[in-house]
């Protein structure tokens, strides 16, 4: 029983790291239709978002025929629901992914990134993309300390959020309120993939341990 | 055993309902602050984050409770795993309130919202008041016809939203960068909220139908 318990949370695990590396593909993707930019990305990207949405039920599905055939108690029940978990905090990144291909597609022809904001979403789109990259490796490899270091990994989205604040809103700021605007929430759907990280990094710990986080 | 199931389920539900009751008023707190606007109440705001949470963890652990103790199958499965994500869904809105808060006690003392946006937001706070009632009332009764009108009455509040960026964006929007920011950035916190409110809304579907949503 055990056995077969492990074979199958196994096996939502491995729909987990494919959405995992759907989740990393759309986000570099809709980082290059902004920072291109690149509108046929950018629709390419929100046409994606189904593919994320399959995987999350094949997933979800997969976990509730383990808890049904399994009836698994205590710390295996919590990881059982835990990898729900983790598949509907990977189905946000991939809505956050979309929200920044949108911002291409409402400013196209225009850019939905001013020059002066390039280099500073650039490597936002470098930190979001390690943070995805570890969690593919994490949920691969079972590593509970991987998982771990999303938690200090986020803050140097922080970091990059903040700068970007600090250049929206000095005085001498040129592009005026719509780029602004358009800066900031793009900020914020960075930061929130961030986020989003961090809660699948707090969930593989739980997953991996099985303490609850 | 299935009467001892339904009993246990509406433990949990009823942990739910009390969230619900926490979370809106958590959010009109959060909206009074703004509008007054007052920032102790905005303070208070910022720590009932921490009771939410509190709630959220009895909802989870009754949740998993009565699966391990029920082990339910099918239907009434994805009905206990349902309810977790009702509570994830709530506290994510407690979370909105709190950025709302939060933003109150940024500017202080000066205003988070200027005059030229307090109507609207005034208008975004009773939709989003609107639909945490109504949550509140689709959990209390059970009531899926309730639940599923979440969705349409997230359009008013997508409006307000539309209108929001409309002024942002006019060209003779007079009060600068930082306002317009601000206004964005709540614009989107209240817009999230119901989006979240119209997930509380499939989920309840779901738990009180027991088909998926």
């Amino acid at each position: 029983m055990r056995e077969d318990f492990q074979a199958e949370l196994d096996r939502v695990s491995s729909t987990l790291v494919t959405m995992a590396l759907a989740v990393r593909e759309t986000m570099r993707q809709a980082s290059n239709a902004l920072l291109i930019p690149d509108h046929t990305l950018a629709r390419q990207v929100t046409a994606r978002d189904a593919e994320i949405d399959v995987l999350y039920r094949v997933a979800e599905d997969r976990a509730y025929d383990l808890v049904a055939s399994q009836q698994p108690v205590a710390g295996d029940l919590r990881k059982a629901v835990t990898s729900i978990q983790v598949a509907a905090d990977l189905k946000r990144m991939s809505g956050l992914a979309v929200h920044v291909a949108r911002s291409v597609l409402r400013r196209h022809p225009a850019l939905a990134v001013v020059p002066e904001l390039a280099e500073l979403f650039r490597e936002m789109s470098t930190v979001a993309d390690g943070l995805a990259a570890k969690i593919v490796s994490a949920l691969s490899d079972h590593d509970a300390v991987l998982a771990a270091q999303l938690d200090r990994d986020d803050d140097a989205m922080d970091r990059l959020h903040q700068r970007l604040f600090a250049v929206l809103l000095s005085p001498d700021w040129p592009m005026g309120v719509e780029a602004a605007i358009d800066g900031a929430l793009l900020g914020r759907y960075y930061e929130r993939y961030a986020d989003n990280a961090v809660n699948v990094g707090h969930h593989v710990v739980a997953l991996v341990t099985g303490k609850s986080d």
